[in-house]
């Protein structure tokens, strides 16, 4: 399978992810299931499709296959788990000095820190073309989230706390860190990928039962146990917001063992942009030049560094030392 | 000299032009002296200034510079003036159907156009690399202006009539096609470009006297003939707004020579995007992040249509085939 079907399709899920949640809300934009529930039941649905997989790899495949099983491998799939758990935090922590428009505008560093830790803690080069590239993707997503003044934008982005902007910066580079991190655990060695998947996701399931029990907690059991209020409300456009949350995760997870950080960038960024233009279509809601603007940024800059150079250029056809490696 | 340099110089100076012109407003933003002397003034200017180093060429060059005095040539230098007289006309036109905000949003179109041009009458090959930084200046400049939604921007951009688009896109492509032209004219044979400048300036003041006669016509003489008034109210801001104006014709005249067109682009819309920095400091209008995005983006743009692609890419210095080939 070629990594830009993947990508492609990944960005086709990520946009439909959002566009989901929002069919599945109640006209007064509330929700008959518990949203909380949603990564719980989406991590165990990709641990069971990881199970399946793994299962049938070992049956169909000529040769076994390899499976590392030392606890002092199997360990290091807690820290993306661990990280998340801060980043979460921290998350709710900034939005009580930031606005949601301004935490959201911030958010685009996070393309920004993932070059960045891509380039130190992966040690993978990029040209100064694919630099600017991986800036105008952030420049565009943000152009595209851009209100404008006369709305509350104009005020708030530049009078947030203080701390709240260094919240988000370190925000950024956490939830980029998680990211490189999968990378790095996905590519180290040449296990199943479903076998990694199957250690990533008890992970995943195990954090994800915590945090409804301190839910449970926080809301001091006024409305019981988790397990027994956890399929709730679920209607079929609930499971499919499910379903699509898993299969995303497992595209990512593909992404990262033979693509990398910076394509699932792409697919997600690609992905903002793709659910602002269908909202256009489905809910009514108003084209801002804003976004066409954002939206030809994105695409030079998806261009800019994907395109072998010598194509950019009219160079004769010339090796290029920096293209993707992991092309399978 | 080197072209950037120049360049350089003509951003600050167009930059200038704004502002002074602004300084030399009343306070109701009203002027005490006659606009549209200005250009006439200036003209005039550059026509003396011309005519002054020309004289020097003559006096201290051990060659006589070269003068093509056939009417067959200098009668193409009245090309240009025809041109925009065309243009101006059709921008009276087009602000009859378009808001000023969204003429000023289709003026970056120019940007485009000037790039359409410059391949087809010019024959200078741009790679797919330039004409990418192209379209990203053009974005860049629109980004930085967009008001945003709250503004009259929001609807005013898609609710102008049709005729007043397709106006638009004429009028960016006949501006355009008068610098191409100029451009065209100054390296078409290698006279002094003084000479040159003494042939575009006489034209030019010919066709702004004849737009002072039409002024004084429409106005039914009422203030009287345009020479009795020309000099009235002109303070020291004005003459400095007209001095200003002059220099900087007289070094896109230069840089028309012996750089190119797109070096003019670029110079002319780091111009708009230093006065709007500047504006915030001297008028005390407010900092958009619209602003500080469309100027990253710009920067972006300038970086890549001007660096050597080797030093983008990390590739051994290799002859690029496409580089400004008239650097003096």
């Amino acid at each position: 399978m070629q990594w830009y079907f993947v990508a492609a399709l990944l960005t086709i899920l990520t946009s439909s992810q959002g566009i989901l949640t929002k069919l599945s809300q109640n006209k007064d934009s509330t929700y008959d299931y518990d949203t909380a529930t949603v990564p719980f039941l989406g991590e165990i649905f990709k641990l069971l499709v990881s199970c399946f997989f793994l299962w049938r790899e070992k049956e169909t495949s000529p040769t076994p296959p390899k499976l590392t099983k030392e606890w002092r491998s199997m360990r290091l799939f807690l820290v993306p788990s661990v990280i998340y758990l801060f980043h979460n935090n921290i998350t709710f922590l900034t939005l009580k000095y930031l606005s949601p428009s301004t935490y959201q505008i911030m958010g685009n560093l996070k393309i920004i820190t993932t070059g960045i830790l891509f380039r130190i803690f992966l040690e993978r080069k990029l040209t100064k073309l694919q630099w600017m590239a991986i800036l105008l993707l952030a420049i565009g997503t943000t152009t595209s989230q851009v209100k404008g003044c006369g709305d509350s934008m104009c005020e708030s982005l530049l009078s947030g706390h203080i701390t709240g902007y260094i919240l988000a910066v370190v925000s950024a580079f956490l939830s980029a860190f998680a990211g490189i991190y999968t990378e790095y655990l996905l590519k180290k060695n040449n296990d199943s990928l479903y076998w990694q998947n199957i250690q990533l996701y008890t992970c995943g399931v195990f954090f994800n039962t915590g945090w409804l029990i301190v839910g449970d907690f926080q809301s001091g059991f006024e409305k019981g146990f988790w397990w027994q209020r956890i399929f709730n409300g679920y209607t079929l456009t609930a499971w499919l917001v499910v379903a699509n949350l898993a299969s995303s995760g497992l595209l990512v997870s593909w992404l990262m063992k033979y693509a990398d950080n910076i394509v699932k960038v792409y697919a997600t960024s690609m992905a903002m942009l793709l659910t602002a233009v269908l909202s256009q279509f489905l809910f009514d809601v108003k084209a801002t030049i804003q976004l066409v603007l954002g939206i030809i940024i994105c695409m030079i800059s998806l261009h800019l560094y994907f395109t072998p150079v010598h194509m950019l250029v009219d160079l004769p056809a010339i090796e290029t030392p920096v293209r993707r490696e992991e092309d399978p």
